[in-house]
């Protein structure tokens, strides 16, 4: 379903990067970039022009349990921001020419229709993962389905760029899990304040995910899913294998993002070749998901908020990449005036 | 000339921008910016619409000492390839929604007239400064006016924010001197590898750098820049001080850049206010200018090109700043749902 890249291009796409009007290696990462996006766009030149970012709003049932400063009803309230346009996500993707999909999987709430609202909602919420599953396969299943198919209807209607984001309350919780069966890692290492907590906050918030975590000895990306994970995880997950399969890349945000990202990679680790990881979140726990899929996010720039955020401000680096390659001259014709 | 940022009104801006719908501090450095461009452009709303790239293009009499792998030629090549729209600064330029003004304020070659130079030379080229110094007074003072007057023809016709950039082959060597006796620190941790050296390569350049260094104890700012500057530093030297004079940003690429604020904040140190450093060089010295004004560059990618390509893909983060002020709703109107 996803073809790893082909490799073989990559001493050929390496020299047209060294030969052209610079001192060679000048432009660090945005190389490395150029590369990755002119193997992803083989045959074609990679441009990326029009980029969605893909919001995936759902709600936890391990709320109840207090991981959450915040009560379930913000996502709701978040939702309604995204679709007035007064959102974080919203001022940055108006700052670097985005467009935003924003996608009801599971708000633990009904939302009016709204024209920009896409109504994908699997459940009202996942169950609360400190005493049962969050999810039946059944739903998992329609949430991935979802995420696949949602991407892939972006790129059929002209999305060179997958770029992910998220709103839930409690998912610094749910991808704690995630992180902690999947990377795998202590998972004391993997809970970080999210959103903001107390000390006593913070309690109950180890103490929630510790009984989560006692309930289940899940390890497959599929059962950790099930088990630990979100609606809006799970879109993102079927986001990254539909946007794979079709040979686009996907922008990957945050902590939660990268861990909707692990568990696509753990099921079909040919998708890591896909994926660029936009910034290094400031909550606990993003560096082991990272660790864990070799990854070096292009920014690091104190972000901790999610809904994309991190991931939007990458999406002009990734155009500079692949104007690299379409844009500049080589340096034998710079040299020979042929410029 | 330059005023100073009025710090009364932090406390409301910092009240403004912790009342956004987003967790407390959760934006990060993009909060920091946020509040400098608030102070910058108070009693004004920020925005960053319109941003014009300065590329001021110079030589450097040093190359005859072999201080450089790239002839002094390069530079009038690379000047022809910008007006060609076919350099890095052009395709990053054209990523992230920038002009570009190409300035010949000392290139070593009669350049032909065309549309989109700005001719502004001030001479074919500094002298030699390993044996003379690299700037008359008359000349110096030439090149800083025509930085001030082109920056301000830049912001009279509507540009937002000003970002710099420069072309001289030869010009790390001369802001290692810079650096060396603004900053100040020793030379030796000043000099780096610049467009690429081979040992061979970076014992002249050592040499001939040493050399300039013994033939001048200047260590006042115009006294520096006039012993041991560029034309294009200058120019970059007096941008930045119009720039500010008129109470806008001004966006800092790489190492040349970078000395170039050195000079011009040792001369007026008002001017730090209006500075926003874009990115950490790969190029040895950078670090210690930087530490000299106290800057922590918000990108980090390995670039080491200059031409402006680091502050181009700054840009981006400037206008989310801006937006972050002007678009997102506040988290009262949120919750009581007013959105």
């Amino acid at each position: 379903m996803v073809a790893p890249l082909d490799r073989t291009r990559e001493v050929d796409l390496r020299a047209t990067i060294d030969g052209k009007a610079k001192p060679l290696g000048s432009l660090g990462r945005i190389e490395t970039l150029a590369l990755q996006l002119g193997l992803i766009a083989h045959p074609a030149q990679p441009a990326i022009g029009k980029v969605v970012l893909m919001v995936f709003a759902g709600d936890h049932g391990l709320v109840d349990e207090g991981v959450s400063r915040y009560p379930a009803a913000v996502t709701m309230a978040m939702v309604r921001t995204y679709l007035a346009g007064r959102a974080s996500a919203n001022a940055f993707a108006a700052a670097v020419d985005c467009d935003i999909a924003v996608i009801d999987i599971g708000v633990a709430a009904d939302l009016p229709a709204h024209p920009r609202l896409i109504a994908a909602k699997v459940r009202r919420g996942t169950a609360n993962a400190a005493r049962e599953p969050a999810m039946s396969r059944a739903d998992m299943t329609a949430a991935l389905d979802a995420g696949v198919a949602l991407a892939q209807a972006r790129i059929a209607a002209g999305a060179d760029l997958i770029a992910l984001g998220e709103m839930g309350i409690g998912n610094t919780a749910s991808s704690a899990l995630l992180a902690h069966r999947l990377a795998p890692a202590a998972l004391r290492d993997c809970i970080g304040v999210g959103a903001g907590q107390d000390d006593a906050g913070m309690a109950r918030k180890r103490a929630a995910i510790a009984r989560a975590a006692a309930r289940s000895d899940a390890t497959s990306p599929l059962d950790v899913l099930r088990e630990f994970g979100g609606l809006e995880i799970a879109g993102m997950v079927g986001a990254v294998l539909g946007a794979a399969a079709r040979k686009r890349p996907v922008l990957i945000d945050g902590f939660i993002s990268s861990a909707a990202a692990l568990v696509a990679i753990r099921l079909c680790p040919a998708a890591r070749d896909y994926c660029i990881f936009a910034h290094r979140s400031a909550e606990r726990g993003h560096d082991i998901v990272l660790q864990a899929l070799d990854a070096n996010p292009l920014l690091d720039l104190g972000l901790r908020l999610g809904e994309g955020t991190g991931a939007l401000l990458a999406v002009p680096l990734l155009r500079a990449a692949a104007r690299l390659l379409s844009d500049i001259a080589s340096l034998d014709d710079v040299l020979a005036g042929r410029i």
